[in-house]
């Protein structure tokens, strides 16, 4: 096999690259012969990081809460009061505004999105009742937030995601110029997938901002609040922040234990201003005699009470994460620092690599690798109804393989985007 | 004191009952004097119930399910295969029509109103677009079915409950008469409150009668499904009842173990007609990744993975209630019987008696037990927005309380009751 050296490729000619092409194509043609099954699409923990949190399926010593509630039992709406304290010293969130409950901060989201569909924010007109509703939709993004606007046919709007959270002129420009545009969608710290983190000052502009609708919505997304992975970064208190811009109402937070102990039995939870929490109290009281408060009462023992507890357990998940995450940068650099034919930015905690190839080339390299037995998130998945116009954004998930699988599976992504790098790059020639 | 025996209380004398009325009074004084603190409110099992199922609480053996899911992680939306062929073993309902998930049937009852209120059913209209809903109520009945129906605006209609179920001549023709008809709530087995069961004939009725809106909907709340406390009853299987008719999506069938082990840590399941059950799983994907598998994995478990396992299980607790059910029911015997100022019908299984003072009294009863520190379910829960048209129906919840405790109660609503009625029929003479 000759080896061809090209270090910015769209500079290469019609030679260079069909001859790197051949080598290319062989690789290949090695990795399918091999039958591999492999998966990066999953942004799920690993059985090691589970394992961890084993001793949350142990038995109690005791059934009673603090304040004497039999966790067996009916009853408690917004959660138990020792759990409720723990996620508000670890959020810095007022517990009086939170509702604990459930294992899925998704479903939260779901029935924030029924609430103003079916009865509207703080006696506004329910969005059902609207005509057309938009909602602003950083991206690349998480797929599920697209999923839930879409289940309830808003309308969404791309806002280009930057290095320190969405675009903040598109943003107020739409807001303040369209009252069908009622909300946005984000994941402020370590997002889903670029891992960016929103900065304080956008966090203000974001509170501040003026509305044409009175019922613009912020949907606050915290999924990865204590997912640390390269640096520790502090979330903006947008509560706080809506609140000191006289807007008190605007934000709903989200925020869930799935990737913390178990995706499966963890709790999720939503905060919100005073009266829209009474407000969705006054619903899920409709919905439920009480979630789940064994597994509340499990938590907050599992952790010793203290936010400290948490992110003592976030830095030993951190230890198992961190050499996968280096080992997918490691990759990169590796195979495409200067080649021009992918771009990535090194994210500071999370779950994801988010990398972006040529324009057009992502369902090649998602159906390349899926032909030779690996399948990535689907190409498009970060946008709404996925449909990424540049067709150029891949999500990439290494918290699920274990490092040997991951490391191979590496091998192949790369090999993919220079397949079909080149094959964009000579149609072209 | 003297002791004056009346018999039929409405034939007593103003003498006979003043009399009467003074020995009362003296009793109820050295009552309130006791400053007792008792609860006949709570439809909840008691402690020892609860402790029969402490074993939930504990570790796994494996945290995989048959088919290789590890329950910790994300996924599978409509339940876990075993606890799904567990259910469908129990109940004589499809696994594939099944969605096993939460700790609240009650939670799926609303995501149900939800679904029909912005999507409608398969297909019609959203019901949140029509200008009038309607839900018929037979009554007494739950006051959670009236909250939800409430939460989302429905008019209801109370229709009589009968020893049958509702009375069919009056949903029949209220069903095919007005399009604004769309549903019934029933906890066919054993009611809420009044221990009723609906029998085949009442179910094939409901299942094949003609209705004004293509979109007629039962609501099927098997709350009670294995609570046999004197009779051991089987329930007509709605959803082939349905089907045969050539209606297979009007039914929703709803159970939960909150009072087969924990109310704080159940599991909910809905099932429906096969169209409905897609649809619904179309809108549950959105809200979640997948419910609490654990608690599916530990109920199996517990229950040796068959139907058999839970009906052995509920032996022991109607061992535990039957004393209970017992009790007051003598009482109502033994201080009512032949007076002419309380009904009963004594019920066959499930959590409650459902007693009928004579008309007007029934809020007075609950005042004067909760002077004297009894606190009862409130005069008109069991009628939509807490309006009992004749102020008769009391809700007796003999479950929770201890045996002693139960007794002491019982003395003191038999006391408030005779109270209450020769203050009526004082007034009338």
């Amino acid at each position: 096999m000759t080896t061809t050296t090209i270090t910015r490729w769209e500079d290469g000619s019609k030679e260079e690259l069909s001859e790197l092409r051949a080598g290319l194509d062989a690789q290949y043609a090695a990795w399918k012969a091999k039958g591999l099954r492999l998966d990066l699409s999953r942004g799920k923990p690993s059985p090691d990081v589970l394992d961890l949190s084993n001793a949350l399926l142990d038995g109690l010593d005791t059934y009673l809460t603090e304040d004497g509630t039999d966790v067996r039992n009916y009853g408690v709406i917004s959660g138990i009061p020792e759990c409720k304290r723990l996620f508000s010293e670890l959020l810095g969130i007022p517990a009086d505004r939170m509702i604990v409950g459930g294992n899925s901060s998704l479903t939260h989201m779901y029935n924030t999105f029924v609430m103003l569909y079916l009865f509207g924010a703080n006696g506004s007109a329910p969005w059902g009742a609207q005509e057309k509703i938009k909602i602003l939709c950083p991206c690349p993004g998480y797929d599920r937030h697209f999923s839930v606007s879409e289940d309830f046919g808003a309308e969404m709007v791309v806002v280009p995601l930057l290095e320190d959270g969405p675009d903040m002129d598109i943003v107020e420009a739409l807001a303040r110029e369209d009252a069908s545009v009622k909300g946005i969608w984000l994941v402020p710290l370590y997002a889903n997938p670029t891992g960016s983190v929103v900065s304080g000052e956008t966090a203000r502009r974001l509170a501040a901002m003026p509305a044409a609708a009175d019922d613009f919505r912020i949907f606050w997304d915290n999924a990865y609040g204590v997912h640390h992975v390269f640096e520790e970064h502090t979330l903006p208190d947008i509560l706080s922040l809506c609140e000191e811009a006289g807007n008190p109402e605007r934000a709903f937070y989200f925020f869930s234990t799935s990737k913390i102990n178990f995706p499966g039995a963890g709790i999720g939870l939503v905060a919100a201003g005073p009266r829209t929490a009474a407000q969705m109290l006054s619903h899920i009281k409709m919905q439920t005699i009480g979630y789940d408060k064994i597994i509340q009462l499990k938590t907050v023992k599992f952790f010793g009470g203290r936010a400290e507890g948490i992110r003592e357990h976030m830095r030993k998940i951190r230890a198992l994460l961190r050499p996968k995450f280096e080992l997918v940068l490691d990759v990169l650099e590796r195979e495409f620092s200067g080649t021009g034919i992918l771009e990535w930015t090194p994210p500071k905690g999370g779950y994801f690599v988010s990398v972006n190839t040529m324009d057009g080339c992502a369902k090649s390299v998602v159906a390349l690798a899926k032909e030779a037995g690996v399948v990535l998130t689907g190409a498009g998945a970060t946008y709404p109804l996925g449909k990424d116009p540049r067709d150029r954004n891949i999500r990439i998930a290494p918290t699920y393989p274990g490092i040997e699988e991951l490391a191979q599976t590496m091998e192949l992504f790369a090999l993919c985007v220079k397949l079909a790098s080149i094959d964009k790059l000579l149609a072209g020639k």
